[in-house]
């Protein structure tokens, strides 16, 4: 069974990071928590990226703001895809310097760099990543999808009867 | 077997993303590459987008610039995961509206996106993606990264010597 | 008679976009309001623009925000004048990629953008547009433009007896 | 018949501001040329944006640099929609400039704007404009469109024989 | 006797250009406030600039925001020496709009820029202005800054005093 | 007679610095040119900004880039009004440190910043701040800014030829 | 002993500044707190910088915002190592113009700049420099990164609690 | 003696971070350089890092660009002074996403950054810090300072004889 590993470089990036969580838990993937900081935990950093592959993961999602190197370090580290959160933490300039140092990693190590606070996407990510093998996941996305399409389809009728 | 499928705008977008298929072909992973313009060919966009996970694709690498709306069109038609390339193409300004028009996806429609001209990583990301069901990919990534770590120690080595 | 189709991506657009939607009524002139989500009803933006010049449209306003492909998705499907009003939805940065992904159109496919959340401007833009063409439209645009110099005229006087 | 007014600040526009009397002379639609400084010769941006609607212009283009004030100026002037190209000129901060000042009008005078050295779709948007209420110019608007789509489908043959 | 005319686009700009206003009442210098619209009063535009040298004007200075127009006009229809005053308006784009269409003037017209919001310094900088041909206005400003000075000496003794 | 003070950080600023001195010595407004550097020649930069105004001069401009500090450390030294210029050095970010540094002056004490390299109109402002209190000098403005309307008319003419 | 001289151009940094102190205190590093602004007190500047280096201090932290011109003067004036605080201030775009007045320095006068706001990581810095000659102070280092660590230690088990 | 460890990600870098090694030198400070990539070799940047105050380093020097993590994984393994040099490397967004990523570190973990490319300033910075504690090198400091005094000043004498 597939299983996605979820870090964030600091508690405080749990209630942006807690939407990848429960997509995540909408699709029964199954999940694991960690905060992991690059900065005051490099050694835990590096035992996670070296062995996530080996612990049965398939995914990684990483969260982190500021300068935030905890995805592209992860990435480093590990061979398996690496989902990039950039979060608009409270000491980021509006959520350009955690975009740019998780969007703009250097060729041979990339980063599936998702919008600015964008955890929801990036659990969603993860699940069709999983979807790209296990054809059961692709139809539970099929189905994601099509429940976005009737939200839009009856606001647009509510629209109309104003 | 996996397949990828690359498209981007314009045949002007073709020495950027050739480096995609390059590091595919790499890693013996079957690429298809065409032309797609969400502006000028909505249809083949349309077409493309609907049926590329019953066409055989694993996963979608799409690449353009300006305002870029390929990645973003198709990861709404597609429930397959879809890599976004923004091309610092000529009319663009600094790169700054394909990357963001192809990072800031709402929730719901995520874009795996790179770095700005970022192909390459786009293909890895892609093998990587591939190798999180598939244990022969996952080796040549370790392999690939092995590879990486050599150059540079080598690089290390000649600037001691001076 | 003239007719305006007013789209946007989402009810949570309809705040700014009714701006338009008013002036354009004080104009007279017939509008339609529905939501269209690019990323979310693709079938529904392909119908709506494959149509919109047969079922009697003369201009198009299109609002979105964020990845904002709406707006140039409608200009790649339908021959008519289509204006982009980008909006500063929640999770925008600061405005920057609502603005960059409509205005950044690549040659061959007009969005006529305006202001960041400028609605009430699309508006006045869209008569003015049937107004090139209905001399008694045109006529209303003269007298509304009166008005906004009586007003600052007003405000002038007011600030001068303090 | 339909005659659109195509103005600049400087003769060093015009490399810029040529590709949008070429698309508007492909469509057989009257054009006239003309210099007018906002900051140079504001008495003719005076009398320009003040008679336009009455010597017969149903639209108006107007290209301009760093801080351009002309297409915002003959918007404050006149009642037809206007047009406006962000020209990236020599003295430009990356085009950022001429972009914000024609884009971010205030509420009650729209300028319509196309993408940086978008002068191309602004001959497109100029004929789609008159195209709103004539029928043979969107006709016109449809064939073009159609081409756009036919050579986007001949450079992705050429792509696959590769 | 030396005069500033102090304009604005909007009765909305008054709190913040009301700094200028004051700083020069408190150098005793004459000031005339109007509110002068590029966009919605350009007849008044017009006049303002044309004859302001001949009403007994030295300096003007002007406030407006967004694609800010007033200040670079006035400067094209005037000899006097033109202050800009960016304002940070409601519909702003975190002010650069402001800023970048009143400073970026092309050669032959220049603007006086001052900071986002700055209209103190604008103030100041027209007392100087002023100064540079009248000793008595000059000495005002040298006590000035000898005010600054002594305040921010008693604020450093308090600091040192916790 | 008038005097305007002509200062940059370093002798690579003169190529962009020229055009204030020839534009002056047009206007036959006495210049003296010299070199201070903010940051390695701090005792000069005192001495200079302390005694500006009792060494005859009536304006200083000053030019610089990157983190550009000398025409804010002028203003704080003198009672003059001070231009300054920021110049797009070779270490600098596309011109946007030279301009912040230069605009964002706090309140108390300005610097009328003029465009990036924009050091002709820097040369011009001195004039019509010269020009304010010396009608000789006023005249010559609007003598150079009938020449630039003739400059366009005439440009206007060659275009409408073709 | 070691001392670290803390200055800001203004009281109303102190709210930031202070983390600088306490962190200092922190590790029993004797800090001298003073208000100077180079703006305002350019005297001051100049003897504090001139002599800071024979009145015992070590390092100097200078903390500014907006045009921020005083850890680069500081910088100019001092051989001492000078720390940068950029300052979002009230009057400031974002913090930018306080980022790129403090960071862009030219070669020959480097300011050790820190994140915006980022007093904390000043204070560290310089106890980081003392440390670099001090094996207590180093020491001290140690133990502190390891606190930093233990704490996202409890915070990650309190997350896996959940 | 002092030593100074100088680092950079890529053998690429090099022409850049040659300005700090020849300063160092020219003030007789030992340099010890490495290529540490912290995406390619993550091994050696954790040992690098991790020995580095064990090694006989006191400060160590760190240049990389686009989503530069080097200068900052090194702070957080090493107790040691971290200076960052922001490189504009050829995948880099005009230098942005380098400067960010290594200026806006989380409190705790301080990096001292420099300018763009200013790995010039690196090596001074890093001479000052030696001299913090050693007289000897502070008096290097001073001279180095009068030096760059002198050239301006002879710079000024030969704009002034023109």
């Amino acid at each position: 069974m597939s299983k996605v590993g979820i870090i964030m470089g600091s508690t405080s990036d749990l209630p942006v990071m807690q939407e990848a969580i429960d997509i995540l838990k909408g699709f029964d993937i199954e999940v694991e928590v960690d905060i992991v900081s690059a900065h005051r935990t490099p050694e835990k950093l590096f035992d996670y990226g070296k062995n996530a592959h080996e612990r049965g993961f398939n995914v990684i999602i990483a969260g982190a703001g500021g300068a935030a190197h905890l995805p592209g370090m992860i990435a480093s580290l590990s061979p398996l895809p690496v989902i990039g959160v950039p979060v608009k933490s409270r000491n980021s300039i509006d959520g350009w310097d955690s975009v740019l140092s998780i969007l703009q990693m250097p060729g041979g190590v990339p980063v599936a760099t998702v919008a600015l606070d964008g955890a929801k996407n990036a659990g969603i990510l993860a699940a069709q990543i999983i979807g790209a093998a296990d054809k059961c996941v692709l139809d539970k996305i099929l189905v994601y999808k099509e429940g976005l399409k009737q939200k839009v389809i009856k606001g647009a009728e509510e629209v109309k009867k104003k």
